[in-house]
C-alpha cells in the first residue's frame, strides 16, 4: 500500500490567499479528516468558515494546533516566531509543522529552535499566488501546475517530507526540494527583486511632477500596467520578505543596478547594438517558461478582446 | 452632415502587429475605401494580403503612397526619415501622413521637413500593442477602449486633425491630443522605463552563476514571468525607442534608480515602516488602473484556471 497524502486533523493558521486556498484544495481532495482554522481577526474566522474553506475556527493558536496532524503557517513571516513559542507546548508527537513563507532560511532561524524533539519541521513555499490577499481571495486551483519547494532541515524524517510532498501534489502542485539557501538566492531573482522593481517604478510614477496621476492612468497600456498588478500585492507580507532575505535580495539587486546602469550608457551613447544585442536575448527566456507551463501563452496574458470568449465580452 | 471618418485609399507602411490592426480595424468599419500596404520584406507582403488586412500589396514604398488621402507610417522610428524622404515626391496635395511610432519629438524632426505644402502631417501614436509582431500579429480589436495620442504639429490642419481623430476612434480607440514633448515623458514612465526594466530584470536572470536558467523557469510564477512578456516585444523597435527618446528616459531612470536606492536602504537599515509605507501606496495606482478599463479585474491578469472557461480548460 502506497503512503496517503490525507492527515487526520489539519490546522491551517493564517486565512489569507494561501491558508485558503490550501483549505480549499485540501477538502477538494479529500486530504484532511478535519481542517481547523485560526486567524487573529475574528471577521477572518467567520469568513472561512462561511466560504466554507475550513471546517472549525479556533479562537486560539493552541485550540488550533493540539491534537493536529498537520500544521500549515500562512502568516506574513515576521509572525511565525511568535506564532512558533505559542504553539510549542501543544504539539503533538509525530506531527508536521510546515509554513508557506517566501524565504526559508529566516523562518529556518524563527521556528527551528522551538520543535520539539518528535515533531517534524519541513519549511515550504507555494511558488503561486495572485495580487490579492485575505480570506476571499483563495480558490482551490491556485496551486495547480505551480511549484512547491520544500527545504527539509538537518535529520528531517524522509517519510515525513514524503507524505508531505504527496500532499502538496495532491493540491495541485508540482514538488522540489531545494536546500534552504539556494532557496533564497533563486526566489530573489524569480520574484523578490521583480516585486521590488515593480514597487519602485510604480512608486515613482505617483510622484512626477510634469506627469499627472490621470495621464499616468490613461496611458498604463504601455507596459507600465503589468507592473502594477505585482506592486498591489499584500504589504506586510512583502515588508517581512525583505526584511528576511537581505543578503539574498541586496546581492541580486546590485547585478539588476549594474546591468541598468550598462544600459543607460548604452542609451546615453547612442548604442543601439548593444540595446539590440540584450533585447533579443529576453525573447528567449519568455519562450522557456511558456514551453515549461508556467504562464500563458495567449499574447498580452490572454488579456486582449479576441482572446476573451462570448460570456467574458457581456461582462464587459 | 458630420465628417466622416473615411479615408478613399489607405496606405499602411510597415505591416507587423500595428499595421496589421490598423488594416483589420479599416476593414471592420468601413473606414477605408481600399487598402494598400507595403513592406520591405515580400513575404511578409504576401501574408497580408492572405490574412485580407490589405486589399492590395505595392512593390514599393511610392506605388502604396502615389494618390493615397491617408498614409501610416507603421515601421521602427528608425525607418521613418527614409520613408519620408522616398514618399516626398509623390504625396497627394490634401493627403495626411500620421505614423504611430512610440516617440513623438524624434518624428517631428525626422519626418516633418520633408512633408511638403499642402500634405497634413499628424504624429500619432496607439498605446496598445502585444508582446508579439510580424504579419500575423495584428487582429481588429487590439485598440478597443486604449488610447490613441495626437500631437499636431505647428499650424496643423484643424479639420484634417478632427478627421483623423475619428478615423481612430471608429478603430476603438479613445484619442487624447498632446504637446510633443509631454508625451514624450509620458510614455517614459508609462512603457519605455517599464520596459527598460523589464528587459534588465530578465537579461540579469539569464546571467546568474549561483542558478539556473532552469530553476528560474520553474520558479517563474513568483513575479518574475510578469516582467519576461515585456521583455519579449519586438528588439529593434525597442532599440529605435530609447534612441529616440533618451532625455526623457535618462531622466525618469534617474528618479527610479534613486527610489530604487532608498529601498534597498531600508532593507538594508531593517526599515520596515518605510518598506510598508511604499508598498501600501502602489495599491491605489492599480486600482485606478481597473476603475478607467485600462486593465482586467480579474487576479493574474485572469490567467488562473478558475477564471478560464471550460473551452480554454479543454485547450490546457
Amino acid at each position: 500500500m502506497g503512503m496517503s497524502p490525507r492527515y487526520q486533523k489539519v490546522a491551517i493558521i493564517g486565512l489569507g490567499l494561501i491558508g485558503g486556498s490550501l483549505g480549499f484544495a485540501a477538502k477538494r481532495g479529500d486530504l484532511a479528516g478535519h481542517v481547523v482554522g485560526y486567524a487573529s481577526s475574528e471577521a477572518t474566522r467567520a469568513r472561512g468558515l462561511e466560504r466554507g474553506f475550513i471546517d472549525e475556527a479556533a479562537v486560539s493558536v493552541t485550540e488550533a494546533v493540539k491534537d493536529a496532524d498537520l500544521i500549515i503557517l500562512c502568516t506574513p513571516v515576521g509572525a511565525l516566531e511568535a506564532l512558533a513559542i505559542e504553539m510549542k507546548p501543544v504539539l503533538k508527537a509525530g506531527a508536521t509543522v510546515t509554513d508557506v513563507g517566501s524565504v526559508k532560511a529566516a523562518v529556518v532561524r524563527d521556528v527551528g529552535p522551538h520543535i520539539p524533539a518528535g515533531v517534524h519541521f519541513i519549511p515550504g513555499h507555494p511558488v503561486a499566488g495572485t495580487e490579492e490577499s485575505g480570506p476571499d481571495a483563495g480558490f482551490a486551483e491556485l496551486f495547480e501546475g505551480r511549484w512547491t519547494i520544500l527545504t527539509p532541515v538537518e535529520g528531517s524524517d524522509e517519510n515525513a517530507v514524503r507524505k508531505l510532498e504527496l500532499f502538496w501534489e495532491a493540491c495541485g502542485a508540482k514538488v522540489a526540494v531545494m536546500e534552504v539557501g539556494q532557496h533564497d538566492l533563486t526566489l530573489a531573482i524569480t520574484s523578490h527583486v521583480p516585486h521590488l522593481i515593480a514597487y519602485t517604478m510604480v512608486g515613482v510614477a505617483a510622484d512626477l511632477e510634469k506627469v499627472t496621476q490621470a495621464d499616468v492612468t490613461k496611458f498604463a497600456a504601455g507596459g507600465f500596467r503589468d507592473l502594477t498588478r505585482i506592486a498591489a500585492s499584500d504589504p506586510t507580507m512583502w515588508r517581512d520578505i525583505f526584511l528576511n532575505n537581505k543578503d539574498a535580495t541586496i546581492e541580486m539587486l546590485g547585478r539588476f543596478i549594474e546591468e541598468l546602469m550598462a544600459l543607460q550608457r548604452a542609451i546615453r551613447w547612442d548604442d543601439g547594438q548593444t540595446l539590440f544585442e540584450r533585447f533579443t536575448r529576453t525573447r528567449a527566456i519568455r519562450r522557456q517558461i511558456i514551453a515549461a507551463g508556467q504562464d500563458s501563452p495567449a499574447p498580452n496574458f490572454g488579456r486582449n478582446p479576441q482572446h476573451l470568449t462570448p460570456a467574458a465580452k457581456d461582462e464587459k
